[in-house]
């Protein structure tokens, strides 16, 4: 049984849950995969709480906190692995950046959900990891619980990725779903969402199309070997989609989704777009759909739930089990 | 470099597209992940040919044939795998049974889009190449292209999936699409995909839902642990599904497809029902779907091209790749 310290940066909603499904899951944890997983710091903007015996989740994590920037503790705490899931920031990197940065350059593995460091310095953090010789995975970085970066990586290694499309985020999936069915103008349509708890009190990342277009770039970089930034993607949001484009496309066979799309080269874009009702990229409400198209089998499509706390934990605890299991994803020795 | 010694036994269009995507993709597998494979024995039921110094795609593969029972050559031929891709027999599992046993037997990995002897000894088969210590992939035996096997087993060890269902069965699935497409009965359909090349003069594996039932035993035991034969699924195929049927279904909302299911108990089913237009496994023509509900993330829903010589071909070499890269899959070195 390999024990896996792990050290924690931000305690939000995927934070919180993924600390949950450690525990809830530590039989099938040891017992398929061999390792032995434990939370051993937690740090937050607030504090740091640092338990080498390993911290229970649910617990008042702030009764104990001990100072320290989290920065400088990712250089520092005595770990395996370092897990982000601090706040995104596009256009800095964020606390984030200089986590994995410090992280990756003590030759410490990193796991992250975090689009801001990757989104600003793909090129930097993954020639790092490679020079250090050590994991850094992020496949919760993007469309939430669907493995879009692992079905490229680990399932279709027999294929060429030539073009990557997508639904890439769920709150204005579900806006847009909302104004068809229900002939909603936009604003009400977003009044539900923020009443759901799906769109944020400034809903711009979602609805004007940044926080897609970061999957975007990405998913460019990671599965097509481009260098893009978020600057080099043609974003524009849902504001303008009106009612009477939803109707009209409606009676024609249509649907209007906010589809994500980029090549191998050419433009990347994100952008309201018609989409044929029966193609498999017309998902309902907050559901992610990522289709890649491929040389040799035609186009592989993947729908799943493309946010939530619990859902995306699931991803990260994908990537911690593929960094530190002896056995590898698959569960296996051989 | 790391040279990959392939026996190839079978050479029908699935071995046949494999052999030209290797030498078409050379530089990738040897770039990426390290690899440079070499065809270096075709076995057939009419002969062998034999040559260590490997075989190009297309040569006359009768030219210098060399006698010898197949199963004996999986025995005996110098090679560091072999790939099975002989006829299917889910009664008896045929010659690739007697291949599998073998070649696993002596130790050598072997990679399998044959169904047959999965169907009739997974436990058996799974059980001595662990035993081994040797890899044994068989991505390519369920829904062709799509990375169902692999989706699970290398993209999903944050979850665990509760529940499998999938359209499975490509032929079925457009003999039903173009009856509810055109208002055709089921034998007018069944010419048409004749004349298209998508079912074979005895249609019965497609149409009866054996071909569906065997994937569902192959998914079972693999990705929920079950140990169940093809007498265990009860299978009703689309022969009696009506014009009538179908436009009833259509006129609600819905279209009938071959769906097959199975839980973590219970039955496991392969039968026409009826699916709501709008859901992911609503899949048109010769596409194949396949769903899994996990513990905590939902669902995920992938689809594809299941069948069609290349596009299995691709799931083959994912593989050949996973079995004997140096990388992984992910061709990356850490």
């Amino acid at each position: 049984m390999k024990r896996v310290r792990i050290a924690l940066f931000g305690y939000g909603a995927v934070a919180k849950a993924f600390h949950q499904i450690l525990a809830s899951d530590r039989d099938r944890l040891r017992s398929i995969h061999g390792i032995d997983p434990s939370v051993v710091a937690i740090v937050r903007s607030s504090g740091a709480w640092i338990d080498p015996a390993g911290l229970a989740p649910g617990a008042d994590v702030l009764a104990r906190r001990k100072p320290g920037a989290a920065a400088d503790l990712a250089a520092s705490v005595a770990c395996d692995l370092v897990v982000d899931l601090t706040p995104t920031n596009l256009a800095t990197g964020g606390v984030g950046l200089e986590i994995t940065r410090r992280a990756l350059g003590r030759g410490i593995p990193v796991v992250t959900a975090n689009k801001g460091p990757l989104v600003v310095a793909y090129r930097e953090l993954t020639e790092l990891a490679r020079a250090k010789g050590v994991p850094f995975l992020f496949e919760g970085s993007v469309a939430g619980a669907i493995p879009t970066l692992n079905l490229h990586d680990r399932c279709l290694p027999g294929n060429r990725v030539t073009r990557v499309d997508g639904i890439l985020n769920g709150t204005s999936n579900f806006i847009l779903t909302r104004m068809a069915e229900e002939g909603l103008g936009f604003e009400p349509a977003l009044d539900e969402a923020r009443e759901l708890g799906y769109a944020e009190a400034d809903p711009s990342a979602d609805v004007d199309g940044h926080d897609a277009a970061a999957k975007v770039v990405i998913l460019a970089n990671h599965v097509l070997g481009r260098n893009l930034h978020l600057g080099d993607v043609a974003t524009t949001g849902i504001r303008s989609v009106s009612g009477a484009a939803m109707r009209l496309a409606r009676e024609r066979g249509y649907a209007i989704r906010l589809v994500a799309s980029v090549g191998l080269d050419g433009p990347a874009e994100v952008a309201p777009k018609l989409v044929p009702r029966s193609s498999e990229l017309n998902v309902n409400g907050t559901l992610n759909v990522v289709r890649y198209t491929t040389e040799h089998a035609g186009a592989f499509t993947l729908v799943g739930k493309g946010a939530g706390g619990r859902e995306t934990a699931t991803a990260v605890l994908s990537d911690v089990i593929q960094a530190t299991s002896p056995r590898g994803a698959a569960g296996k020795a051989t």
